[in-house]
């Protein structure tokens, strides 16, 4: 199938990212929900819910279980959530017992966000580090060529002679505060039971979410399943990063346009004309910044998320940020292979 | 991979669309495309700029030609666009002779804007198909229960009873104006060659593009490669029919909350609460219609679409109308199962 | 006060457009307003629901009155629309005995939105006219310099020579198609009552509503006061023609930097470089075509328009339709003159 | 004038916000620009690049003078920025002798960012007052309320009974952060000169730029004249505070819907219907919380901001950000409003 371009058969060569995706993957994700299960499991067991021995049987199982997708599947067209068929397979392979020890107190939406989060985690760090790269990239390029004359553009007119180093620092100064708003984010689990209100676990509710979170690694907050803040502040790094990496890329496709103030190794051919070397990673960055920027709209809109759980706005966010994820990921990795095929930057002498 | 819910190994059994995703699939591009060299070359051959034997063995190769998914991903990762690497496999196949005659005055974005018109052509009038559908279910509706009394809301307030009918009506009048919008459509050809002015056609360009048209059953336009709005136009009808049935699962939505105004058979269970009956389809509907709303306005910022071709403008149309699609069409098979499952609707005596 | 740089009290230099403001002014919202009351009273006396003399009388009085617009601002902060002290002062102005049969059967969103469409009629045949004189000026360049070379840019890479008229035949062409969509737009007259079932005119709702359409010289449609479509065709049309002119500005705008392709008299001075002469309506071509693409999306939001009648879903539009008008209304204003400061396009000798 | 409902005549009953609005007007605008160049000459002065005496006259001068608006206007439409009529209206009244020391290594986009900035910091530490004033009523509804039942729903169906207290809490937490986020918001002075590099200040050009930062308690930031990320953390808090807002009028308006869950004194009245009362502010919080969802896009597009000023992307910003804050401001007002009019809330025994 080839609805994303993320993962489409051909067009993932431009826009896919394997390294991102594979956290994406339903597998992934499977495995993140498991995860989930388990550290409940035994963060319930401390706070005496359910017997150690069960813990360590869930736990156990977790490891290692691999769920029929098809069953998922057929779930999911009438549940519109794959937990309650997760838990219908895992419970019968934890087995009769320790099964009720699954699962206690939880909720779909805790084990799909939590999930989120988890991965969501792994892939800003990963993604933190290919900022990092490109800031690297870009002081190398600024020790090379950094005194090099260059014409400043204003509002699309020749204004006065800058050096490379000016151009260079409003791609590279955003990106390390970007950087900065990427390691203060917080990464929350997310426990709240039928209705938020982790009414099964009684006055142990707080102590279980706590324990919980330390096993996972991610913050404890109180239930946010109907507050989408801290969905929406990633989303709100995630375009940040592409919009500023668009900046770099309109105007490298704008040097290269002008010819002579950039230099460029690699660059697309063309079905029509021989002679052409399309500045394409330049190109796709201004098409993914625009795109989160687009996509971005949408994640604010699921702030509107009626009562204790609205399936509509909820489900928004499932269309929307794994795609926004991509772009970025993408964004950076072209960013990434552009910033190092620059020969040579500046106006010629 | 799963990137998309609409292709996600189990999401799609919520969001998935079979019927309509196999037109969006990498094969169905391809085939496209190759019936597009296969007619290009017809219509050329007609104006004799192609000798007719050519234009047999061009249509006779591109009748049952596979080309090498791997090499066309790598290909696509310096091009950005497949159709070099295409027509670079598709000349091997054709053999030296009449190699020539292949993709003859045409360039990258001609196959695969018109690629997308063929397919569109067919998706949309699939989904103009399921409008009717829902319709005449609705229609049905309205002769079982149409006299009965409901309450209007006005406001998020019970103001006066109106009928079901008066409800169904606000459903049904504006998807019928949709159908007509769609029908409306024009799916036209794109050919312009390498700048858009058929350079390499002489004064034949404007005869090859009309005979073009005809045997692609396309509506014949000259160049749009820049100006986007018969885009735009398919977009702004997926919107509208995603958008009405937004409407009217959100309608449905509040029927069930507010208890007895609705009967449904169906719904998704809950992994917390066994009594409950989640609308599921009905807030699916709010979803999709959301999602849709969103992704038009990057429709419509990619018409600020560069000089002759914008990479940065194009490429997010790839990014958005996939995606548009098969909301809506996801929109429309779940609207169908919904309207399908009301067993009464009206307020209780 | 300067909220909108549309009617900003130094911005409305580049913004502001005094011709179509006018009919977005609360003056003309009034006097629309007005016109709806005195129709309606007139097609309710048309079909016996009215005394001829009330009618007269409402008829009379609405063609003069001007209501206490302080009291309207107090009203609007309770009750969300102006519509029920409009009427309350109007009453009092028509006296005892004709003022019962003053919006007979009408509800505040029949007067509100069939005002709009009044306004939107005038205001889009006029946006209609300037389109027209754009693409007459464009004609003229074309004759003037239509067959002058040019280079053609493909991918932000020079490409191939074309001639001027092939670039000017890119910006006319859809100018041309959304003419065709503008004078397809319908403008409905809303008449649905209380809850849209035009409850209290028993069988004569339709005739009413028909004859009021006449009067008002709107056309007939059912209530479609939770069914958006024809604001949204609107709303369409708007940000087509603003983004077709957002294109033509990126163009002029990169063929002002890369120098010699065109000739501009005008453009804006700088603070700090007195020897710039900045394409300023060529940038405000884009940034309008930007802002009406992201207003676009509110539009379809607000489809999801529950129920009888969504005070939030409404009210939505009121932020976006006035702004997304002024926005098309000052680009078809920047353009003409844009394109009237050309003196040379194509590449100099 | 009319274009915007912030500012509309009787609209404004609603939308309106004269306590934000202020800071908003051309004459603040203005205020804040002449603090700026005085500000700026007093810190070339301590530089040593302008003589004290003529940073004395200049601060004089900035006191007390007001513009011509009605030139100012005039030089906008040609000039897009009104910095350069406003110079040259300033250095008139300076004097000869002075004048050359006004605006030294300043450009228009310098005093324009560093006004919005200096205003932008006083409304939002206004909001924030706002913010923590919604939260106390909060915090007072749960002290009188909390420990009533009321009936969870998720999605769209009644769940398990929680507290008013869950719910409040799930209005207030996310409250409680957005106003954290809004006391991290930097806001940096912005001057870079002609291109950016303070090219006429040379060596002096950080002294300067800190010295600046300190006279207008601004935060000190290398040039961000086009890296526009302080301008969109700033959007992302405007859009937070109304998204959370918008989920507790959407919750407010459903548990007027339903009855019985929520009594308010206050509410709207109907031109039909003389016995509802509409959740008016609820319903508006929806809308407000929508319009800041869509406008938020556009503030991700503009970090599309080519080369050294990008008179498109930075314009857009000016189309956007005042509708913001004032959706923002709005939404608070109407928000302890109606919370305010909590008379009762949890479900009836």
């Amino acid at each position: 199938m080839a609805i994303s371009a993320f993962d489409h058969p051909f067009l993932c060569g431009l826009f896919g990212d394997e390294e991102v995706a594979v956290h994406l993957s339903a597998e992934a994700d499977i495995t993140a929900m498991l995860a989930f299960e388990a550290a409940l499991a035994r963060a319930e067991a401390k706070a005496g819910i359910v017997p150690a021995a069960a813990a360590d049987r869930i736990t156990e199982v977790c490891r290692s279980f691999r769920p029929d997708m098809e069953q998922l599947k057929i779930a999911v067209a009438t549940d519109s959530v794959v937990v309650p068929e997760l838990v219908r397979q895992l419970r019968r392979a934890i087995g009769d017992e320790e099964a009720q020890y699954l699962h206690v107190g939880a909720t779909s939406q805790d084990v799909i966000d939590t999930s989120l989060m988890l991965r969501m985690k792994t892939i800003l760090s990963l993604l933190a580090s290919r900022v990092e790269r490109v800031i690297g990239r870009l002081d190398q390029l600024d020790r090379a060529f950094g005194e090099q004359p260059l014409m400043a553009y204003t509002r699309m007119q020749a204004a006065i002679p800058i050096t490379v180093s000016d151009r260079l620092r409003a791609w590279r100064d955003p990106l390390a505060r970007h950087l900065q708003a990427i390691n203060a984010l917080e990464f929350p689990v997310q426990l709240g039971g039928a209705a938020g209100s982790l009414d099964r676990l009684g006055n142990l509710g707080d102590q279980v979410r706590a324990e919980l979170a330390r096993e996972l690694a991610l913050s404890d907050l109180r239930q946010w399943q109907n507050q989408r803040d801290p969905i929406i502040n990633v989303g709100h790094c995630l375009s940040l990063v592409s919009g500023t990496l668009g900046k770099m890329g309109q105007d490298i496709a704008l040097m290269a346009q002008s010819g002579g103030e950039i230099e460029l190794s690699g660059g697309g051919t063309s079905s029509a004309m021989v002679h052409k070397q399309n500045p394409v990673a330049a190109e796709m960055l201004v098409t993914l910044a625009r795109f989160n920027a687009v996509q971005i709209s949408g994640l604010h809109q699921s702030l509107v998320h009626e009562q204790e759980r609205s399936g509509a706005a909820w489900t928004l966010e499932w269309l929307l940020l794994p795609q926004m994820t991509m772009a970025t990921a993408a964004a950076l990795r072209l960013a990434d292979q552009l910033v190092g095929e620059i020969r040579r930057i500046g106006t010629p002498a």
